[in-house]
This record gives structure tokens, sequence and C-alpha cells, in this order.
């Protein structure tokens, strides 16, 4: 594997899964690419009337799609932790003795675990997304290295990888809540009702053969909204569930109990207070990890103090997101995806002003404009920062994938980006001098709020200006990082040793490679 | 201009304003096109924050998309009649000095008469659409034969021809009642409402520049539907007035009072109920011209009497079809366009059972599947019909373009295809030997119920055996036309001597030619 030092200094494979990569090469200096991929063209007369597009396994439609060896086959993170249909699909696959599938998820949860199988019998080549739990451990292990890179997109980076023709899928495996035999679908009804669909946006639009499975299959034609329409869909599969509901969405979202968060969360909402950003009509991004959904609710309530009302909120939504819609504290939930049952509810409901938006919309660089860039405030949490502010929200310091990136390239595009962690994580210094998986560079981050103070990147002056004379406890990162460092004095600040086998890359939201993966030899 | 003669018997040219064109081969034989067209990938540090996409003015926003000579540039019909945007564009585009713009409209309206001094001093080089009005007398005229053919596509062929690249179009200029920076859109509210967008649906995805133009510019994030997404699109210019409201939807719709569209209509109804067609969950399609709105009252009636509910009707759709949604009588109104203000409100409040559809999800034949299919009547009007079940709904029996041919051709795709039309028209005899265009092969068309009897198609056995021995008027059609002879013995059924000069060709649904229209000299 021949490698490169690409332009954040980081080592990065000029091949990925037989594909010629390009470097990053900057922030902004995305990677051009002119036209976009070139879809099939279906002709009608293939697929009947509509209504009649069901066949009675998935067995059957994955036959009519042409399945094969070495294909790349979609499912989507819809259902979460929930998710029954990977399962079900790779079993599926397995039965028919289809060999080395490329899986490309829109994300993986511990519910995957399962499908740990069908990497070691060679069912499954490789995967392209981020790994959690067991098969990230199995990553990072160097156990599929030799057949392939993990290679880990943010969401908008894997539209943009489908539209341009980086990843060319051929089976998208669409989970929908209710559809009907057309295919019209969508994710807001039935018993496994998840809200929305955004993630299979691209799949549905470039892949060779869509196939729509559901435990709500119900008379043609549906009711809206067709989230997804039936004219881009070849076959429908009714299977007896694809999600455990408890699992898809909690029942109900709640605040962190654990006092650092609340600290944390609560010194973001003052510093946003006092640096004038909850102002009329501001915004801000969400999201449902602890800290950032308590960041929001105290947020909320210096709106509320203050009589201020904003203009929208980015989701991932939650329960504390719709009350603030249906108090008229903020105008509009644009959301990403639904993380609790009161907020599927309200975009049943409140369909006016709670929108489903999807990556393209929200957070893809090659469009015309997203969403992302108009979001005063980006709360997002982080494994690592380092003294340039560059952050790893994916990798634990050891180098073993910790969680997905989400987002969060793509919230990078934010007026006012806040990481908020811990400056220490039991024995492990967070503030580190080199983050040890480069996800974000440092001059698309403000602030870092932690347990010991808040740091402003110095690029953001304005910043440092508005909040001169606070009585907020206002560091220098390198400070932060030195009292940390009394406390641990054993404790490493830098990249450790990692093995010299790449296991997967990290893609840069323009499809160039920013950081490489290593394998994690002595990790058990 | 070299000509052939095609499946159908027609003599057709083999190339079209510098495109090769494939000569129809006959309904079930799609011309083969492997993949989609490839739209530009755009870059989003081009278009800065959302909100701020907003340009003073058209010329200025013309200019950012790079308008020039020759190339091609698109509107819509949603406003009907009372559409300003496009008298706009051309003023504007004139004012710029460019010339020889090729203007490629969902469809024109007499409203767009006062563009003819725009054809005549060079600004539009021709026009590839329906031409109605003045335009359409001018076009036959054969004044725009030397630069270019009037070409005439159903939508579903328009989405196509859009998709497949054989069209593609520099600048899409999309009217929108509702409108923020971003340029999400839809045409559900404002001053100027008409419903929704669905005719744009190709341009936004596959032009190479899209402007969204509004008089009612709301803050970014706008309400939902977003039926059109910012991230599509260039720019966003506000302007006073996109179109007069009486004439986008008229206030009310009524059915026709002359006696003879009611007998037709009537029949027709009456001939849906013998043949057994009006039975639970079935479905038709409506439209707004009179007869064929009486004939879906009057099923309607039908319908109560038996007390038999539909699943869906296909709109255009009226104050008719909401009534029958709202009262339970249909289950769905699939909507393509909206006729009066009541089906506008009906869009608003029955979001979930009044759908948005477009004319690649209803009308398309290059997908998968398509609505079309779906509807089990389809009421049609028409210009002539032939011994062959042809059937002409464009031209005049003098070869003078009458109307536009709208969805025709693709709702040949419904499982009984019912044409409405008299048997005469004052001096001419609507039953020919041979239409005069070929819109609708006669293998697609099952019923023809006139003023004089209803014909039934000799393909259609099913539908001969289920009205044998009833009351209604069921005749062959040579009979029909005999009687009608009779009466008008000088009156022509042939198609007439037309000019030599081709002025235009009507395309068979998938992009195939089907005939030629020819200059009408000696009309005036």
């Amino acid at each position: 594997m021949k490698f490169v030092e690409n332009a954040a200094g980081r080592k990065v494979p000029v091949e990925i899964n037989g594909r010629k990569a390009i470097p990053f090469q900057g922030v902004d200096v995305p990677k051009v690419v002119n036209r976009k991929a070139t879809p099939p063209v279906r002709q009608k007369n293939n697929y009947g009337i509509p209504g009649e597009k069901v066949f009675h396994s998935l067995k059957d439609a994955l036959e009519f799609c042409n399945v094969g060896n070495g294909q790349t086959v979609s499912t989507h993170h819809h259902l979460r932790n929930g998710d029954k249909v990977g399962g079900l699909l790779f079993d599926t696959i397995h039965e028919m003795g289809i060999k080395d599938v490329v899986w490309f998820p829109s994300a993986t949860f511990p519910c995957h675990d399962e499908l740990l199988k069908y990497f070691e019998d060679g069912t499954i080549h490789h995967l392209e997304a981020s790994a959690k739990g067991e098969l990230g451990k199995w990553v990072t292990g160097g156990h599929m290295a030799d057949r392939g890179l993990l290679v880990v997109r943010s969401h908008g980076g894997r539209y943009l990888a489908i539209q341009n023709g980086d990843m060319k899928v051929d089976i998208a495996v669409v989970a929908a809540s209710t559809a009907d035999g057309f295919g019209n679908a969508n994710g807001l009804y039935g018993p496994a009702a998840f809200g929305h669909m955004g993630f299979a946006k691209a799949d549905v639009e470039f892949a060779e053969y869509v196939i729509v499975v559901t435990d709500n299959l119900v008379d043609f034609p549906m009711e809206g909204p067709w989230q997804i329409e039936g004219w881009q869909v070849d076959a429908v599969v009714k299977v007896d569930s694809i999600g455990d509901p408890d699992k898809i969405v909690s029942g109900t979202t709640k605040l962190p109990d654990e006092e650092q968060a609340l600290y944390v969360a609560d010194l973001a909402a003052k510093f946003c207070d006092e640096a004038g950003l909850i102002k009329q009509g501001f915004s801000f991004q969400g999201g449902a990890s602890g800290m950032v959904l308590a960041a929001a609710h105290y947020i909320s309530e210096i709106m509320d103090k203050k009589g201020v009302k904003g203009s929208f909120a980015r989701g991932g939504s939650t329960k504390y997101l719709v009350d603030m819609l249906e108090k008229g504290q903020i105008g509009r939930i644009l959301d990403g995806q639904l993380f609790d049952a009161a907020a599927v509810e309200s975009m049943r409901k409140n369909h006016r002003t709670h929108i489903c938006t999807n990556p393209a919309v929200s957070y893809s660089p090659h469009g015309k404009g997203r969403l992302a860039e108009g979001v005063d405030i980006a709360l997002l949490g982080a494994m690592e920062i380092d003294l340039d502010y560059n952050v790893n929200p994916l990798t634990f310091s050891n180098g073993r994938i910790a969680g997905a990136i989400g987002g969060f390239q793509n919230c990078l595009g934010g007026k006012c980006v806040m990481i908020l962690a811990p400056a220490r994580r039991k024995e492990n210094i967070i503030v580190r001098d080199r983050v040890t998986t480069l996800v974000a560079p440092g001059e698309t981050v403000d602030v870092w709020v932690s347990d010991r103070g808040i740091a402003i990147n110095p690029k953001r002056q304005d910043l440092l200006d508005a909040v001169k004379g606070s009585s907020l406890p206002i560091k220098k990162i390198e400070e932060i990082q030195d009292e940390i460092k009394k406390e641990l004095p054993d404790s490493p600040t830098d990249i450790p040793k990692l093995g010299d086998k790449a296991v997967g890359v990290v893609m840069w939201e323009d499809e160039t490679v920013i950081d490489t993966l290593w394998e994690v030899p002595a990790f058990e």
C-alpha cells in the first residue's frame, strides 16, 4: 500500500479499495468534480401496474435485482439500534451463497455486531461506513484490512460520494415503516415508525436497484407524504418486522445526570449568551448526546428569560426541541433524524414547521449551498481536541474506534462551532498535542467548552473580544492542558504508537482522505 | 430535410433541431436508453449562507447563470394563463441583447401570445412545446420552420427527454408562489398560489442552472413543504408579481351547460357503470375540460347511489374532486396540477390524502412503473378519432394546432381509456378515416363515447361482452361515421391536403417521432 502525506500532515493511502484516492488538500480546496453519476434508465413495462411490485421474499427481490458476488449493497440507519433489516439482508445473502459483498450502510449500530460472522465467512467482503461496538474492535484489530479498508464518511460526504460516482451502489435496501405495493414509502406510520428517510436519498436516486422492505404494507396508493416515490423502486418486500420500536426511538430522551456533563452544558449556554449569540432569529444545531442535549436545554432557558425567539433548530430532534417548537421558542425544526417518539409524533402533526431534511440539502458540500452554513451555533461532542483545535470525535486515544462521525464534519460549516468535552476522561488526557485521528481541522473549530474552562480559537478574535471581562472561565487551551498534565503526569498527550497496517481511512467531506486508521494490535 | 415512414405509417423527419431523431417503432417498443443525463456538480462555496442567494433583478440572476446566445431556457405552466414570468423572462433576455434562445416550457398558454415579437426579432430561436393561440397559428403558418421545428411532447415525455439527456436545459426559470432566500420554494402559499411544482422537477434536477422567481419572498427557512429544496437552486429573484391569481386558478370550476356535452358525459358514466368499472376501490383520471368534468360528476353520482368508494382520482383537480375526497367517496387525489382555488386549499389542508405528483411518478415511461397504469378509467377529450381508434387531441382537421397534448399519451396507460368527443363539430366530421395528426395509436384506446353512441375498440372483447344486451347505444365506429357522413356528404374524412413543409413534430412518449406537423398555408 502506497502512502503520501496530505495537507494536514497525515499519512494517507493513495488507493482505497481499488479506487484512486485524493489526499486532503485543505478545508476550502474542494475536490473538483464536474458531473454527477449517471443512474440507469428503467422501462415501466418491466414493472407492471402500481401496487403489483411486491415480492414474497427478500431473496426473490434480490434475484430480480440481479444480486451477485462482489456487489455493493447499501442499508440505512433510520432504525438505529433497533434495525432488523441489515441482519435479514445478510442472512438472505448468505443463504443464497453470495460472497464478497461490499456493505455500504449510512451507519452501523451495535445491533449489527451479529453480522461479524458474515465478515468472517466471506459473505461480506468489507464495510464502508462507521463501525461501532464489536465490529469496530474487529476492524481496528486488523481483521478486515487484507480485504478492504474501512471508509468513514460524514453524512454529507456519503451523499456526495454516491452523487459523484465515487461509490456506486448496486442494490439499495431501504427499510420503510409504511409502504404500498408500488414502492411509495415513508417512515412516519406503522409499528416501527422512525420519522423520515433522508439518509436513503442518494441511494434511491443513484443505485442500480432499489428494494423497499416494510412490515406495514398498505393498499396502493398510500397516504402522504411519499418520502420515497414508487417510480424509483424496483421491488417491495413485506417482512414480519423491520425493527424493534423501543430501540429505534427511545420512548423519552432525558438529560444526563452526571454533574460534569451538566456543568459543561451550562457553561456552553452561558458562553453563547455572553458572546451575544443568543439573539432574535438565531439558530442552533441540537443532537441527542447528553451533554449537547443539556446545553440546548440551558440555551432554551436563557431564551425564555430574555424573551428571545430562534429561527430554527437543526435536529436530530428530541422532545426538547419539539417543546421549543410547540411553544413558539423556535420557528422550525429542520430535522436530519428523530431520536424519540415525541419527535416522530411532531413530524406527523407539525408538518409545516417540522421539516424533513436529507444530507443533500443539509450537509453535502457539493450542492448549491446547504443548511449547515445557516446554523449560528453548532454544538458537538468529541473524543479528543488538540492545541491547534483539531478535533477527533471518532476514536479513543488508543486508536480504537469509539463511534461514528455522522454529520460532524458538515456541522463545521456553522458560524460558531463549539466542542463540548471534558478535559480528561478517567486517566486519559482529552486535550492533546495532536489528535490521534484527525476528523475536523482546527481552522473549522471555534470554541472548546470543558469542565476546566472555555478555550477560544485565537483565529476568532471577535469571540475573544465579545467575552472580554466576562466572569466565565476563559482560558488558553494550553493552560487547560497544563492543568490536566499536572494531574496526570504520566499520561501521554501525543499520538500513541499504533500498528503499521492501515485498517481504514477517514474522508474529509469532499471525498479526499484526511487521515488513516491504523491497526491497534495491542488492544483487546 | 430527410423523412422516413415510421411504424404508424407516418412520414417523419430523421433529424430534429440538430438532434438525431428516432422514428416511432410501436407503442411497446420503447427506445432503449441506458443511463440518465449527468447534471453538473456545484460547490457550496459559490453560494454562501442559506438565505443569501437573492438577486436584485432577473438580469443579475441570468448573468450569474452564464446566460448566452443559443441556450435552452425552460419555464413551467403552473401559473397557466395567468403567467407573468415567461413575459418577464424574455423581456429581460431581449433587453440583455441575447439572441437565438430555445424556449422549452412545459406548456404555453394564450397569455404567451405577447412573446410572438421575440420570435419575430430573433430573441427566441424556436419553441419546443405545445403552442396555443396566436403562437400556434404562427407556427403552423410556417414562420418558425426555417429555424426550428416545434416539438410537442407529453408531460411524461418531457420529463424523460430531460432525464435522458435528449434535451439539455441551460437555465430553468421556475416561478414559485413562496420562496426563501436559499431557494426553498413551493406553490401553496402567497398571493399567486397555484398548488405544486411537479412540472419543474426534471428541470430542477438536470438543468445547468436553476433560478427561482417569486413575488412572496419570506424569511429563511420557510415553512414546509419545500417542493423545491434550495440546494438545487442557483439564484432567487423577487419580482412584483409572478402571475394574475384570477387566471392562474379560476375561483370556481363549473360543469358545462351545453346539452351535448352533458349527454356525452352522462353516457360515459353510464357505460362505466354497465361495464362494471365503477366498483369498490376503482380509480379514475379527471381533468378540467367541461365534458370530462361532467363525466366525473356523473360517475360520482353513480358511486353515491351504489355506495361505492373509489381508491383514488388522478387530477388536474377541481372542487368536484375535492368534494369527493372530503366526503370520503375517494381515498386520495393524486394530483398533477390544480385547476381552481378549492383544489389549492385542499392541497394545503388535506396534505395526507391530496398528494402532489410529478411527471416522473405519474407519467414517464422510463421509470420503475408509473401511476398511469394504476388508473382504471381514463377520461380524455379529443379533436378527432379514426376508424382504427387512433386519436388526435392536438390539431383541428385542417392541421392547425388547437391545443396541447398534456398528459394525454401517458394516460393511455390506464386500464380503460375512454375518449369523449362529439361525432361532428359544426360542419366537421370528427370520426375520420385517418386522423390528421396522430398522437394516440388506436391500440391504446378502448372506448369512444359520442353524442351518437358508444364505440368499443374490437380488441376489447371483454368490454363488448360486459355491455352485451345493454340498452346503451353501443355501435360500431363505422356506423357512427356513416351516420354523420349522410348528414355532411361533402365533408372530408381523410387527412386534408397540407403544406409540404414540416413545421413541427409530435413525439411518442418515449421520445420517438410519431407524426409530423405540416405547414397550413391556406389557413388564416
